[in-house]
């Protein structure tokens, strides 16, 4: 019985956040799959272990954590190897790890995650999109990218000059948003389109793919 | 001169919660005011600081970090001691911690941010609040608040058995608020209301708070 448990559902990119991480730290674990449809995280059992009905919910070893983040963050201090180290050891360099993360957080997934209901969930129900909506959130995310432009002239990657969580938190939006006309966003610009061939192309994330696109068939 | 530098506004809630980490860890450092209302905060040389524009910075001996929880958490894991301690040294109960410095973020500070515009900024304003949105933030702090209730009977503090991070996190908004009708939802909740007297009257944050009502003079 594997002693880690991850409890969510592949269309969220929060459950696909945790997932990258569990992969690049090469760990054994179980997925258990919520079905949001169904109103599952909304069950007294599920808010029992996420009492904010959230997905995803990580187990390890008698540890309950909630909150995508918190659970990548928990798993690269822990485990830091086997598998790929994404933190620092160096403080000052996790600091600015740490602020890249934010960034993502609350710069880049707010426009993300409209362009993501709009360009792709809309989608696959046969909904129209709201032009309105997409055209605000484009111009949002293009700010961000611009300062993502400049930001990677002085690191290869946004946390330093290796891959760490700070690239990591970004694949569930960058893995969305590649299917959809925003992709051009990213592509005009040399050194975020270099980045995101880089991260979107690391073993680890394909295995995450694999699994997203095996649960659509 | 100091070596370490904060450039913020008092009025900002983000400002304010790194000001606490600085303070709780007994730093010295210079504080540098930064007008939103004259807009220095778009001005290149600021922007070359912090390039969304966004206020707290915070230099430390070549480093220079902004997102102010990325600033706390880089404070609190960098000293340590000197001061209170507001991180664990033990990985799991860190997860925890880190799991409510993420929960204040997502699900506290929204609604908190928009009932402090709407009950703190425009009263300063002298303009009326719009009741609907006043209701429907009051709506979503009451579930976050009973989350918390039932949090607090666990134990002691949000984070774990003592004062940590994922509680300073929360000071900024329960200072705006505890000055509007809002305080009484924090009030009828005794778990709550205990915690929030116990982490309101820190010391430390007596001279943030010191600080900011110096400054409205």
């Amino acid at each position: 019985m594997a002693i880690r448990k991850l409890y969510g559902t592949l269309g969220s990119p929060d459950t696909i956040r945790a997932l990258a991480s569990i992969f690049e730290h090469e760990l054994d674990f179980e997925f258990i799959p919520i079905d949001l449809n169904a109103g599952e995280h909304k069950t007294e059992s599920f808010l029992s272990l996420s009492p904010f009905g959230l997905v995803p919910v990580y187990q390890d070893d008698g540890l309950t954590l909630f909150e995508s983040r918190a659970i990548m963050r928990f798993i690269s201090h822990y485990y830091r190897k086997p598998g790929t180290e994404l933190v620092y050891e160096v403080p000052k360099l996790q600091g600015i790890a740490a602020t890249w993360i934010d960034v993502e957080d609350h710069q880049f997934s707010p426009p993300a995650e409209k362009l993501r209901q709009e360009l792709v969930d809309k989608a696959k129900k046969g909904l129209p999109m709201d032009k309105e909506v997409v055209a605000e959130a484009e111009a949002k995310l293009v700010k961000v990218l611009d300062v993502y432009e400049e930001r990677l002239t002085h690191s290869k990657y946004l946390g330093g000059d290796r891959f760490t969580s700070a690239d990591l938190t970004h694949l569930p939006y960058l893995y969305h948003l590649m299917g959809t006309p925003v992709k051009q966003l990213f592509e005009e610009r040399p050194n975020v389109s270099t980045w995101c061939k880089d991260i979107l192309s690391r073993p680890c994330w394909s295995k995450v793919v694999e699994m997203v696109e095996k649960d659509k068939v």
